[in-house]
């Protein structure tokens, strides 16, 4: 059997529960960062290594300034959804002999921009050739206060889902040029309290459900609600993916308090609720993509997009 | 300009030393592991990250198993270069949609033994599709003693240079099956002063020149002193790589104790002195691969390897 008939996620949910785990690694596989208490009292590390292949991530012909950017961006992402701080940064460039040099060193220039953007240091770097396409590995090393740090799996059922900017096109240009949310996040985590965050890397349309089957519950979009990026259809929105905004899950006490404050703080970036979590008879499986993805075609009108029951 | 016309080395040479370090980075690119003080008073955490590229460093059909011992060994060795503990591992798979899962599981395998060797908690872990080369990236956090961590840049005109284990001959079978020296490096640290030390995975003709580079001093080789593997010769234990023993620098006031308590503690591993440190003229370039690379060449007898001054 090849890896493009069983998917990644059902391949690393069977060999990913079995790895053995520490006492103090409080999130590991399956949440967006690793969150692990390292001396009692004190903050907890956090840990994201992620990576971005030539012809898949971004392609041949990209600004490697872009490149870079993107690469050091899409990790801190996840820091963003599990409202961490990222410190160090560590690269590793696999790329031909064939490279340019002006190319690598224009790839460490967005690298260094966007580390700086942040206030990372880049605390180790190396290169591996291969005859092979062209990959950036970037891991980053950070913290998050024990009582602020967020993963996928505490969402409650009946709590609002937000989502942050609009979804949809980015596959543009905005994928390289993204901002990861990380300065929402931590207002989010120190003013309100959200049961469950994720970003946006792949799309509503397969992110949603990680994040519902997480939480062990069942969801609900109002699909005229999502909030679409210009020229965006709603189909973009579930299924283009690269988006990386928040989605998270918030009681719905907080809600309207939540929009008031959101407005006052960051009022040029949108904040939308998108549906809510509900029961679910099972957990589900890959509802969203399978059962439902076909339903935003429909012509006019709205859907409930929801899952199968 | 190619980066094959320049050199890994020298590109990162010219790009890292420009990358911003925050003022708690006691060690970062350019040693063998970062090194970084978090918390005040507490051990320094160390990070590495590594990969293994298919046809470079493992071949199409090399046992996969072995395949993920190696990927996760790799950074474990740079951990015994700096005397750390590793404790957490985050795994990024590229490998393309063709891929056998039981090629995968297979990899996995050997990644957990290897995890499990040295109690290293696998946290997270993501595959990426791709069409071309598969790609194995370990990326390893831990922690070492304020006043025991090592570098390759304290080495001191004078010191005695040792290596442990035996030179020569990795690739044929050791490369996949290697042991990172961490018991021992651990050990050295806790009995004597290491002054700088690194792990030899590219040879002792490029590493050897790297850490005298790095400490600003010289070298001097007796080559008939070097441990051969059997059917190595001094050519292999100069220039194959891949041997992962340790390379260390130590105070000659420190040698003859060390040599004794080496035997007691570790009586099935050679611990070989293999000549000093000296003064150097210029800092070196790259004078051992370049320079005397062809001296290992000379038939019979032996040469005193050394770079130029």
């Amino acid at each position: 059997m090849k890896l493009r008939e069983v998917g990644e996620d059902k391949l690393l949910d069977q060999i990913l529960p079995r790895l053995p785990l520490g006492k103090t690694v409080v999130a590991g596989a399956g949440d967006d960062c690793a969150v692990i208490e390292i001396f009692a009292g004190r903050n907890f590390l956090v840990l994201k290594t992620d990576c971005i292949v030539e012809g898949v991530h971004f392609l041949s012909g990209a600004d490697p300034v872009d490149v870079g950017w993107k690469a050091m961006m899409r990790p801190l992402s996840d820091f963003a959804a599990t409202s961490a701080l990222p410190h160090f940064a560590l690269i590793t460039l696999i790329a031909s002999k064939q490279t340019e040099v002006e190319w690598v060193r224009k790839l460490y220039r967005g690298l260094r921009r966007a580390a700086k953007r942040f206030d990372v240091s880049i605390v180790g770097g190396e290169t591996s050739s291969s005859p092979g396409l062209i990959v950036i590995s970037v891991s980053v090393a950070g913290f998050v206060e024990k009582d602020r740090w967020v993963s996928r799996r505490g969402g409650k059922v009946g709590d609002d889902l937000f989502v942050t900017g609009q979804l949809g096109g980015a596959i543009k240009q905005k994928h390289l040029r993204f901002i990861p949310r990380i300065a929402e996040s931590r207002w989010l985590t120190k003013h309100f309290s959200i049961q469950a965050m994720m970003d946006l890397s792949d799309g509503l349309g397969i992110d949603l459900p990680r994040l519902a089957r997480a939480s062990k519950v069942g969801f609900k979009i109002e699909m005229e609600n999502l909030p679409l990026a210009p020229g965006a259809k709603i189909g973009d929105a579930i299924s283009e993916g690269e988006d990386y905004e928040l989605l998270f899950a918030i009681s719905p006490s907080q809600s309207k308090r939540l929009q008031r404050a959101w407005k006052r703080k960051f009022s040029k970036l949108p904040l939308t609720r998108i549906g809510q979590l509900r029961q679910t008879s099972n957990p589900p499986e890959d509802g969203f993509a399978a059962a439902n993805i076909k339903d935003q075609t429909l012509p006019g009108g709205y859907v409930h997009f929801q899952q199968p029951s």
